[in-house]
């Protein structure tokens, strides 16, 4: 490679990753998630009749535009990633770049434009045009809050997991309770314990809509209980999650103030 | 400008600051926060049509009395904004007075009376008369619970944000998949990704009115696994919130017990 | 006063204050606790048409013997109170006494059974009767979860009341608005601001009922807005309320492992 | 007894209580939980008409292959009793054995099976066949969450004791208030106290189904009443589930730091 490319290939790298503060790499980023957030915003937007009238000769060319953008924006992180360490030392460095959850969620954002025309089979092609809000994930990379997000979630993954596996734990038993006491008196609702089970998330997260409920004293019995009891075990995962983002919270506070303004480094090592 | 109407500008800020303690600033302070709280009842009361039919004579005069006394209070605080060292000392002193916060609140309450006789749109002049609605924000500078709350929105601010941008996104992405999910069951209710949003706070607020809920399974699947992992996403902000509140009065109380009982300087320094 | 009397006099404060641990003492108080405990069950089993049918005959007998036990405990108190160091040896202690709040739960609990002799409006006697319920409250003096929570409500009285005073301005103000949005297109069911407050309070504490939601546009984005913020504002008193008690809690147990199992002093001084 | 069977039964007792990380007991275990969870799918969706016409004809003979593993079992822990040094040096050891908690679920498991052979009343053998549902506590001796909950709800057994107590107080007096309120405008829904007190548990938890809410306005001034302040009150023990929940998974966390890895056993200790 020619010592041009090569500055080019470490210009885009750092445009790409941001690892520099310039005002191209500013700009790029302002782009992108600009394009990203209007992109979100049509395929909701879309979706509403009188919009889809009026706008909707506009949707395509966007369309176009965004995929041609993110494409390059997709074909220039695999150009690059030699230049990334965490891929470059490595064995089968490409493969494991590609099944990167970042990179996957990025061609989860190009592929439904790609796809219709490799397949035609329409139920398929309305589920890949659903894979468009993919295109929401890709904030991760460039959203603050969302990287807080995933690091919380990451860090107390096992925490949650026993907690939702309790969780379930608690809806089983009470679904078929219920199941068994309102399943005579309501055989249209109370259909089935999977059925039954809708019920037990709809009271035990305590949004409780109001089609389905039970009617019978035994019902009504089971259902205090599990209010009472099951609530207090949902409260669980809330008090970790919300702990843990507080935590999270304070702990960036506390890097960011030690970290210079000017170059961004650690000043609290010498 | 006479010593005579230096004083009484003196008087004007001292009594209007409440920097003072004497028994008129303490009466003056009493009879704005009654008379805010009495404005804030008639303004409630008022839509009730028996109350109306009652008493709606006595409304008018009331309204011309408030106006009058906000007015004073408004120009007053004008009049005496040299003696406030957060506006003499500045350049543009007056014009940043009136975009204060609680300025720009002071104008709301007496600006729907005024407007009335500039414009003439009976639309425009229906939601001017809302704004008396904003004298409740006229509490803010006398009610120290307001001011609390105030204190902790401020000083969480950037917590809060993450957390809400973070809700927005959980929102969108549970309302998009239910609209697809649901859209063909019932296409009146889910008739638009941004119809599902109101699917999508309602459930992840665990309100569940009942007006709109999944009846196809798919549909409950997301339901389910929206409620248990959102709702716990929800709890972020009401946790910094709780704390933040908590807190901050803790921090008020260990203020008070350090603030000499009877010229309210701080006792701890010397 | 002769020795014996006085000695039955001090007998008789020691049981119903509880300040001895012996035998008569204990069956009193369990005695005392599982009247009450009937008394409640009565009060709230009578109203169901099948059980008064076939056990009415038995209620009138049990309400005369609750209220003569009832009557002497009452009586007894009033007559052993110079034994109560807190009544004895202050001006008007007997007043004093009589107007505590415990003291006037226990006039509540006999006042419905001797009010009838008196008044002969059936509509006040229907209220008279409700008082019974009241007897509930005899169990703070003897039940310790009871008392934990009145401490709890009473060292945080203040906080609480800060945090009741803004949830009450902002159920006003999202009340305010919403009447204002969705008073045309449902003017039964926000007919006024107060009736709006119905709406407000069934949505901030995220009861959701369903008899009460928007309908329009305007509305729906009210109450999202309200719901996100003003749930957060909600979690407040509930946080408050959570943490003093685990505290509370936390403190009586530390007091407990401190008391000597046997004389119930304090082991911690010597 | 000969050498070899004292072999056997050692070996046996390992593999039950996996006293040992070998290959044996690692497969033993991994077939029980996989046994347990297919066993309680299946009392799940045999409910599900459509899967019961389908694969009903399966379900008998896993039934009676479930059953004879359970048995197998627990006669193997019953005959391996001896080797538990919890029942063996005491006297009664064996009934102790037969009546701890985990002994009971596991007969609770087997006996659905066996009863229709002794009892021939049909509503019996429904109500034994719920029984079968027991099996999901099966796991709690082979699941690390599960028994996590049952140190956490054995560990704050006296807490929660105290705030049930409290809010059983609340609700009886918030549902007797609400049917003074509210029946004689719906007879049919405020019944009686006790029918009452439906609506006091869906509202206190903020479920909210919309079967039953007020209608006149005391009727919603109570529940306004009782909403503000009893949520306050049923967050009680919320909080103290989900922080006791949060410490012992901290506590396990460090637990698990100090134990090495190849022999299990305390490494902070010397």
């Amino acid at each position: 490679m020619s010592h041009v490319t090569n500055k080019t290939i470490q210009r885009v790298y750092e445009i790409l990753e941001g690892t520099t503060n310039d005002k191209i790499t500013k700009s790029f980023q302002i782009f992108i998630i600009t394009l990203i957030a209007v992109n979100v915003l049509v395929v909701i937007v879309e979706t509403e009749e009188s919009v889809l009238d009026e706008y909707g000769y506009l949707f395509t060319p966007f369309e176009v535009f965004s995929v041609i953008v993110f494409t390059v924006e997709y074909v220039g992180r695999i150009l690059v990633y030699k230049l990334n360490p965490k891929y470059n030392n490595s064995k089968f460095g490409l493969a494991r770049l590609l099944v990167s959850p970042m990179m996957l969620v990025d061609l989860a954002a190009i592929l439904p434009f790609f796809l219709p025309f490799v397949v035609t089979d329409t139920r398929f092609i309305r589920i890949i045009r659903l894979l468009r809000l993919f295109r929401l994930f890709k904030l991760s990379r460039y959203s603050e809050p969302m990287q807080t997000l995933g690091i919380v979630f990451k860090s107390k993954a096992g925490d949650l997991a026993v907690a939702f596996f309790i969780l379930f734990i608690v809806l089983i038993f009470a679904s078929s309770l219920m199941y068994h006491a309102e399943h005579e008196a309501q055989p249209e609702v109370f259909s089935s314990i999977p059925a039954s089970m809708w019920w037990g998330i709809v009271t035990l997260t305590t949004i409780g809509y109001g089609d389905v409920y039970p009617v019978t004293v035994p019902g009504k019995l089971i259902a205090a209980g599990v209010a009472v009891i099951g609530i207090a075990v949902y409260a669980i995962p809330t008090g970790i999650m919300a702990s843990a983002f507080t935590e999270e919270l304070r702990h960036k506070r506390e890097q960011k103030n030690n970290t210079c303004p000017h170059c961004g480094k650690d000043i609290s090592e010498k």
